[in-house]
């Protein structure tokens, strides 16, 4: 009976098996375009400077800043550009490039998402559990 | 002088821009296949055993039988058997779900691959630099 219930209570709910699909754009060994680069430039679009993008985010403005640093060195142009902004206050902005950049990674990005719809997929996910079999406890 | 040489001797070869694209399979929060499963199910089809396989691929033995016991988890049969063998020697098999596994997972990446075919692929190399700009020292 205890068991019973511990079993229903700790049993997750099965989820549909998903596809992750990730794309990463490498300048040598480091990583010019990602997933959390583009949604990060997005946010600096939104936000108008790296601080309140970070925030939005949920990340720190070090780890903000590193990430655009990144960018801007692996590009021929940098795509965020720091500036006074008004007295007081330092703003940033993605700059002509950095708007195509991101467009055309987003793109991509929805090209890849296309693979779900491929009958491999269709095939697999046919096969998957809903979640993982648990290890039998003895 | 020797700044000269300094730049020289440590600056890389320009690298080719390159898009690495990730599949991962997930069943719940676990990875049911990915790209280091895939390359140890077919190392075990190719070795014979996790153990021999591990080596090759220059993994830890725990660690194959980890990732080998997460996929028989996630899928509704094993990918991997394992079994008495001959005499003094644990061997492990891939099973036909495992083999079938693995051709539609690969079939998958080499469309995705096709992703660097595309315009925008095209368009965003032209923009990457060779290898980052470095930092400058003063």
């Amino acid at each position: 009976m205890e068991r019973g219930i511990t079993e229903h209570s700790t049993a997750k709910p099965d989820a549909a098996p998903e596809l992750k699909i990730k794309l990463q754009i490498y300048c040598g060994k480091e990583i010019a375009m990602g997933p959390g680069k583009a949604d990060l430039l997005e946010a600096i679009a939104r936000e108008g400077s790296i601080s309140a993008a970070a925030r939005a985010l949920g990340m720190s403005y070090r780890r903000a800043w590193l990430l655009v640093d990144t960018m801007n060195r692996c590009w021929s142009e940098p795509l965020v550009e720091t500036g006074p902004g008004s007295p007081g206050r330092a703003g940033a902005h993605v700059t002509g490039l950095g708007a195509s950049v991101i467009a055309a990674f987003r793109k991509m990005q929805d090209r890849a998402l296309g693979l779900r719809d491929a009958g491999e997929w269709e095939g697999l996910r046919e096969m998957l559990r809903g979640s993982p079999k648990q290890h039998q406890k003895d």
